[in-house]
């Protein structure tokens, strides 16, 4: 880590690098990886084959070699393809685990005047803990550093720029909710609804309602799947594709929105 | 527009190109800058001089001189600033009115085997006319074109990442929504509830409940305030700096997070 002249303070970047296009990266993203000398990368099982190196790329491609280190560590990844009832009651045990993690890797990869990054896939505004685990940490009191956020493409956007669709309606809301919110029922106060986390296929239920689907999986990539249109007609497709995919490539990440049509139309 | 050897396709980019901070384009949109010969800028009156000189700066830095056009025309924008019933009723004519100027624009401006964009603030999926508009216009049928959609970071993403908060809490949704439909009532079924097109404070009537706001106008610029905490405290500032912000520049783009506190806490 070389030697320091003056005992200055540890700042990481949380940094939004799109949905799986590394040209959804924002030149601000860009400035941010060149700014770095600790990428943190967090392995997550099964997805890290493609993600991992997808992230690598990135930093082949943006940050010059010999100007950064790389530190993997394993994410205590909570395993969401394993049941519904996974999700939510051991939240508080695992993030305190991830923020053991995270606490020794700022403490003990990072120098003092040093930059570290954490990379998030999408935007680190939804559906991801790196904010609220460094937050975690940082009220712990044991290691000290700044942090900033570099917003990114969320899955989100990516989804229905693909499909070339508003998330909402003229002047109506639009809800973002999780598959297993889903399975309980349709959102109250909104026909617009984008679901994320959804590994049992929610949108099922509502085969039955006149609610059109846009659909997508691995946007962005090459292995990108859309499927849209009324959910009646296309339900069991997506089911039938995103099995496949799944089965092909060992993981899917997949992000939907339902919009349901209403007497204006 | 040069002499055309085969008869092509016009095209068309709708371009996300960040909330205000030039840097939050991503590599994508520059590309599509790059690949561009006409830029369709249309001109919204009193936010002209600051939001047009910005996408003109975007093109300077981006897009290589003497390879574009750029073309100029009124916006028929309705003046949201007028009152709280300007927004809905005329929506319809309004914008036919508006499908008639890019229609004209297309048909007018942009050759035949020529790439025309339009740029559009934040990401073109959330509160914004251009991809219904492009829609009308193919549907009316006089003039053909391709069109595709490059995600811009939202000043959604925007202001929760200057915030350093995330836009929803771990497996709870959040709605995004407008100041004339919050001003209504608090959205059911969330706790998270993000705000666009709010020229008259809706938050000041739960300033009464346990409610913390993130609010911030001009983000991501040189003029980017931001303040946040219980909406008891913040509202009276929020609405003091927020007219003396619209008194000294003639304008104000604001979006605010409002997120109840729940028993959970």
């Amino acid at each position: 880590m070389g030697v320091r002249q003056t005992r200055g303070v540890r700042t990481i970047h949380v940094i939004g690098i799109g949905a799986g296009d590394p040209d959804q990266l924002t030149l601000q993203a860009v400035k941010a990886l060149r700014d770095t000398d600790v990428f943190f990368i967090l392995d997550k099982g099964e997805v890290k084959s493609d993600l991992t190196r997808l992230r690598r790329d990135m930093l082949e491609a943006h940050a010059p070699e010999g100007t950064y280190r790389i530190v993997e560590a394993r994410d205590p990844e909570r395993d969401r393809s394993a049941g519904g009832a996974a999700y939510s009651p051991a939240v508080g045990d695992w993030r305190s685990a991830r923020a053991d993690i995270y606490e020794q890797l700022i403490a003990g990869e990072l120098g003092e005047d040093e930059t570290g990054a954490f990379l998030v896939w999408g935007d680190p505004s939804l559906y991801d803990s790196t904010l609220g685990i460094l937050q975690e940490v940082l009220e712990r009191g044991k290691v000290a550093f700044e942090y900033d956020v570099v917003p990114g493409i969320s899955s989100v956007s990516a989804l229905v720029a693909r499909h070339r669709t508003g998330l909402n309606r003229v002047a109506r809301p639009v809800q973002i909710t999780t598959g297993r919110r889903l399975a309980e029922g349709f959102p109250e106060g909104v026909d617009d609804v984008v679901v994320m986390l959804d590994a049992h296929q929610a949108f099922r239920r509502y085969a039955d309602q006149d609610i059109d689907i846009y659909w997508g999986a691995y946007i962005g990539t090459p292995d990108e799947i859309l499927v849209s249109g009324p959910l009646a007609e296309t339900a069991e497709r997506i089911e039938r594709l995103r099995a496949e995919a799944r089965e092909r490539k060992g993981w899917i990440m997949d992000t939907y929105l339902l919009r349901r049509r209403t007497a204006e139309e």
